[in-house]
């Protein structure tokens, strides 16, 4: 910020520090069996529980702290923690610590041509980063995921949040002090200076993975400044596909669904493809004008309705996370599937149809994350998948992709059990 | 190379029509079923075959270049071809046409909450880079296991062994023309610039993952420079702990195979423990120099006999690839785990002990992609794991570890099967 020479903060130095004393504790967890690492979640529930005098009155100094600063009220919302909320972080926690621990999982076994028994074992990552912004449960949350899965997590969340995720970040840790988990196994990074920020994203060999959680632009820097390793999406362009065959209902329900229960989310549609061979396509987009969104669409769409506006190019390519929607008028599933692989970001795309074989077709051809048949792109979601939890959804191709949970927080290790064969 | 303003080459350009092509090349690869993949690969093999006079022309070419430019005998050994080389190169293909293809095969299967089936399905993971040196059989490996998996590949070859290169693609690409495969599957850069090697590690969004395969000197740049996912491993600092409770003549055994059958592979063991209880010591150091391996010891290995040398504190960091080795003497296995979790590079690590659970200990807790329990290190090959072949040995936490074939070369996706259900 100062054109000065800045003093002597060394953020590469304090990052290399906090990851390496990470690294250690992580050693430690990674010994913990299953048991001893639900007990310590359940004990900073607990914490979380006890502390919400001490969290609220932090997150009251940050509520205030906003408004002098001018936060929207969404920002303000998104900050704001009360007793059901906390409750929520809290009981979420229980949640994590009731999960299955995939650590020590053998994914295969097989004998070798010499002899040797191999088994790949799930085994923890190691030290993950999670980068994050003004939602303080996510202090809670990743820390439960990253400890629950083995791994150590090292916390730089946003500077609206500071003070409740340091609050949250100490009961936490009082929490996991009764039950044998080093206290380095999750650290809240002490500084906001943005600098530390470029430090964990340069900080390759020490942190293994980042997770960055929130905004476009934040993931955005994240994954073009990394030289570490990033689970993250950065677009949720989620298409429906109406094809001819659809069931008429259901397709006014999917649509509706997918646009407006959550406009905001990242698997909300943001594009409907009707098949121009689908006989409900008028009362699809009625419905949606109806409910309150506006509609964009190309020439043919336009017909449908004169409430819908005209798309502009860019219209393909844009997440409203908004009460608005692109709306193109599609020749078949050829024609769909194209439009998907040119304008889709991988994350959720849907076919409404009774027609097996095309659905089939565009569940083995459309090139995303998620692809669905028959269900609302809105199910994009750990949860909801079944998973208990989701430390953010994937859209890159390696490593997870889709809802991550803890599975995608563990990686494996070969172990090899000879009788003393040497190699020919 | 000059200073002056290079004219018109543009490798970022060049880079993305050629990704661009391997892209669309993919989608219809993808669509090919298991028989039609395995039939283009024998095709290319039986192409290699009937092509052998023109690829060992095109060698002849480049060995007699690499002479006049004073290429090494390790060099020119590992650029040559031969009647029986090519041979092992087509038959190498022709196995890899055997493997079971992955694609297509469902990780999990779960039901949602809200009822829609979900299954994690195994895809090609899209295009991959391979930028290699001077053996000319990666051009065909590589091509064949990418393909065998339905990914495109782009293949950036070294310039020594550019004729040879050529010539092999030019044959591989006949035998595929046969069977459907798009050209564009399998391509090889036109060019020998440099400059194209740093727009396919800029490539992000264009080419899904880089393998390097070469020397330390290229797979340290590409891992310094890629903007693009990279599977590789920098060293194979490999250790052999003996333990107190080893068989004796086992010990010497698999010490004597882990260093000396192999000196210059990356699972040849770079570093021996041998603990200060265990009564074979001795032998064991002398069966290695009287092999003709140089030692470097810390004082107590010194001890053991006048011909080791000293070690410096380098050595213990240190990856020879050659008939040398260091030796320290440690006091148990919490030393020996002490002295991996410190200098290995996380490659291969194994321990010599009828001690089952010391054995179990230091499967868990050695954190390396592969370890093993009485078996030479030498074994840390995917074709000695039983998978068929293998693209690479990776080293890297995400993803893939330890040797990688197909499965590594693919990802997934979440297909989602509903009855119309919208989200609560």
């Amino acid at each position: 910020m100062s054109s000065q020479p800045q003093p002597s903060f060394d953020a590469d130095q304090l990052v290399r520090d906090l990851a390496l004393a990470g690294r250690s504790a992580q050693r430690t967890l990674a010994r913990m069996d299953d048991a001893a690492k639900a007990a310590a979640l359940r004990a900073a529930a607990a914490a979380l529980r006890s502390g919400a005098a001490e969290i609220l009155d932090a997150n009251a100094q940050d509520l205030a702290a906003g408004e002098a600063n001018g936060l929207s009220p969404a920002m303000l919302d998104r900050l704001k923690l009360d007793e059901a909320r906390l409750e929520g972080v809290a009981s979420a926690v229980e949640t994590v610590a009731a999960l299955r621990d995939p650590v020590g999982d053998v994914i295969d076994r097989r004998t070798a041509p010499a002899g040797m028994e191999l088994s790949r074992v799930r085994i923890p990552i190691g030290l993950i980063g999670i980068i994050y912004e003004s939602r303080p449960n996510v202090t809670a949350d990743a820390a439960a995921l990253c400890l629950r899965s083995g791994n150590a997590v090292l916390l730089r969340g946003g500077s609206e949040a500071v003070h409740s995720n340091r609050a949250i970040h100490r009961a936490f840790a009082r929490g996991l002090a009764e039950s044998g988990v080093p206290a380095e196994a999750i650290q809240l990074l002490p500084t906001q200076d943005r600098e530390a920020v470029g430090a964990m994203l340069r900080a390759s060999g020490l942190i293994d993975m980042i997770i960055p959680r929130g905004g476009k632009g934040l993931v955005e820097r994240v994954q073009n400044d990394a030289r570490v390793p990033v689970l993250a999406h950065l677009d949720g362009i989620c298409h429906t596909y109406i094809h001819s065959a659809a069931d008429p209902e259901m397709a006014v329900k999917l649509a509706l669904n997918a646009k407006m229960r959550r406009t905001g989310i990242c698997g909300a549609m943001e594009t409907l493809l009707l098949d121009a061979a689908f006989p409900g396509c008028i009362d699809v987009v009625r419905a949606l004008l109806d409910s309150g969104c506006e509609l964009r669409g190309d020439a043919r769409a336009q017909a449908l309705d004169p409430r819908i506006k005209p798309a502009s190019a860019n219209d393909w390519d844009t997440e409203y996370l908004d009460a608005v929607l692109s709306v193109a008028v599609v020749d078949g599933l050829d024609a769909a599937l194209a439009h998907i692989a040119r304008h889709s970001s991988g994350h959720t795309d849907a076919i409404v149809t009774h027609d097996n074989p095309v659905a089939e077709r565009f569940l083995d051809e459309v090139d995303s994350a998620i692809v669905m048949v028959n269900a609302s792109t809105q199910f994009a979601d750990g949860g909801e998948f079944g998973l208990g939890a989701e430390i953010g959804i994937a859209t890159g191709r390696l490593h997870a992709r889709g809802p991550v949970a803890l599975e995608g927080l563990t990686t494996y290790k070969w172990q090899v059990r000879g009788r003393g064969e040497a190699r020919a």
